[in-house]
């Protein structure tokens, strides 16, 4: 049963993925009883130098074309970004082929959209790519989970971000060597600001989000601070204290509501995802009837990438041959979404103070005015001054914030020098 | 749209996901547009005490007609065992019905069998639940991975075992009170035998292996040997030498053929399986394209079970509403299974010696007439005896066989106190 395959994107994942196409065709045909045959790979730039070649018949420059040819089946979408994929994505599912992307960033921007018209032309659209490169994680949420009322969601998704981490915690490297140290090794761009400031991993924490909890949560309301501003000092105090920095996608379903959040977070190092170092991915999910379960693996590359999207080109090639009219896996429904203010975080705070009697007090007065707990302090005089370290119990996130910055105002406080979030035990 | 389910089995996880359907079932319908209506439950016995309510209008202890019943059109199987559970699904994949079942004792051993029909029929033959319980494993293995050339699984696929073995390394416990202390717990049954001689682990390794290497590996196929040898005194030296052990289900496919085992390893401390502790499983993928995939999470129990059951049963239902003939998720082909004695193992071997000159140089000769060499060895005197403890490099376990046998007849060799494979570092 042969099917065409449209590849939009020549870059290392489009690569990795022809390649392995054309080698391993046989086996794919033993194993699935599938002939997915590559008919054309739409480039940017028809001149580029590439590591891999693409045959002279297939490649061509005319993305539109591609998805308009009769002899391609199936679009995949490996181009990354939000346009041109975007139109070309949408044009593919209402001309009725089925759509396979890795494109994390147009699925958060747009996946309601492309999922409505999926599910209205009775096609697949499947994006097990674009969070946590080759693990497996959309299909177990969307799938295996589909009858779980999933509580939370706790992911590495950036293994940039989680490279630097490692390195500053585990050689004391400050943010600006490590993050060099990563772009000479090839983990990290030549402009990282789309890792460090953690906007990708907030696409991927809205796509995680929206398909744990049946309600389409948009990157737009995902709250996202960066991991720019981390200093070694401040990994080294979270490690006597028993925590492991790491940017953490959260996402939660309450009573309240559903949210999503990307931002640096203390991990207890008895905590699974403190065990995941280097550019390694995890996504870790809690549930009242399945308990708690670990997905680990490395979360980007040619070979990992394409490996989930050929999965996914599988399993659409089985559905279209199936002649089926295919019912989306989920459907999402409106849900309410909490502010990122409303939500109950636990604080770690590291004040430069004077040393002096009634400070601890003056400092305490402050977090209680805000209906914040200290649940734990530690001190280290040095002279006149002190560094007061401080873990917060859960409270409003609003209010930690209050507390915060009524400190700065406080003359026994010379500095509030670092906030980070603690993770919670429970959502 | 309304799919009847009958469930066959009213055991824990029957009775979990009954309690589940009938407490969930709005929210099912809104996350996947699914009603799942419970029509029919068979048991063994009906007046059995039960800690749940099975409404009397459901239940039966006629499981034939429940899979005949018109009004079900969807076989759920949690009854477990060979007998009489394998007619009973083969009558309703004969009938037209999806299947959905947890029992890997059944798949294990008639897998082929059961889905050849199913694809014969064009239905759905779901099995996620058989190994690992909660962790979703098969949908990955057979889909999301359904393209990559898996090189190698690894698993703790017992929680019974892993827990005892836990507290054996952890706690100093013989085996016995460990044992004891899991029956106290229920984490081991009062016949512990299927979980302890690894025979469970052995019909989950059939399975996994199968699934990835696409060709039918029946459970008789499996090596297996179980925990019961095992000695604390092993655990301290395996700790001191950097390892912890682990009953562990090991999947291979390399150019000679494919294999699956069960038997106690070594497992690198370094390495994440080692980090799985209690009742937990975890399981380990390895291929050239996706690299080291990680799976981890409850292995048994009602809930995690039935919540895998569920993501079957609306898969299932979602092609049974398509109408599609549906075609088989993986195409079994055949291959050459490899003998035991024909794969490379690593040995940890731990003697009862003379403390006398010579010694070392008789039992190095014995290893290097077998064709193993060993990779390092530490002597601990007692005045005329010793105990000495080596570690052998990857031989055949053949050879490593006959070398263990040959230590037998030598005179400088008291006893020899233990073996246990050792994990090695590729396939």
């Amino acid at each position: 049963m042969k099917v065409g395959i449209g590849i939009l994107g020549g870059g290392t994942v489009g690569g990795s993925l022809l390649q392995y196409l054309i080698d391993e065709k046989a086996a794919i045909v033993a194993k699935t009883g599938l002939e997915l045959e590559v008919r054309r790979v739409a480039v940017r730039s028809l001149s580029k130098a590439r590591t891999f070649t693409i045959p002279a018949d297939l490649i061509t420059d005319q993305p539109a074309q591609l998805v308009d040819d009769p002899a391609i089946d199936l679009v995949v979408e490996v181009m990354g970004g939000r346009d041109p994929a975007g139109d070309l994505v949408l044009r593919a599912l209402q001309a009725g082929k089925p759509v396979v992307t890795a494109n994390k960033e147009l699925v958060a921007a747009r996946g309601a959209e492309l999922i409505q018209r999926a599910e209205e032309k009775g096609v697949s659209l499947l994006f097990e790519a674009a969070v946590g490169g080759g693990i497996p994680i959309i299909r177990p949420l969307s799938e295996s989970l589909a009858g779980e009322r999933i509580t939370r969601v706790l992911g590495i998704v950036n293994g940039t971000t989680n490279y630097i981490l490692s390195r500053m915690s585990d050689e004391n490297l400050s943010f600006a060597d490590a993050l060099e140290e990563a772009q000479v090794l090839g983990f990290a761009e030549a402009d990282p600001t789309a890792d460090i400031s953690g906007a990708d991993a907030a696409a991927k924490a809205a796509i995680l989000a929206s398909l744990a909890f049946g309600t389409w949560i948009s990157v737009d309301s995902v709250f996202r601070e960066g991991i720019e501003s981390l200093e070694p000092i401040d990994m080294r105090f979270a490690g006597d204290l028993g925590y492991l920095p790491k940017l953490l996608a959260v996402c939660e379903e309450t009573a309240e509501g559903v949210s999503a959040r990307v931002h640096p977070t203390l991990v207890p190092l008895d905590h699974p995802l403190a065990s995941v170092r280097g550019a390694h991915n995890a996504v870790f999910v809690e549930g009242p009837q399945v308990g708690e379960l670990l997905f680990m693996g490395p979360g980007a590359g040619g070979g990992p990438t394409a490996t989930a999207v050929l999965g996914d080109v599988i399993d659409a090639a089985r559905e279209l041959l199936a002649e089926a009219q295919v019912a989306p896996r989920i459907r999402f429904a409106p849900g309410r979404l909490r502010d990122f203010g409303e939500i109950e975080t636990k604080w770690y705070v590291r004040l430069e103070v004077t040393d002096a009697p009634g400070v601890l007090a003056k400092i305490a007065g402050v977090f209680g005015e805000a209906g914040v707990s200290i649940k734990s302090v530690w001190q280290e005089g040095r002279g006149d001054d002190a560094t007061l370290l401080m873990i917060t119990h859960d409270a409003l996130e609003a209010n930690q914030r209050a507390a915060v910055a009524a400190l700065h105002s406080l003359d026994v406080v010379t500095e509030v020098a670092a906030t980070i979030r603690v993770q919670s035990d429970e959502p």
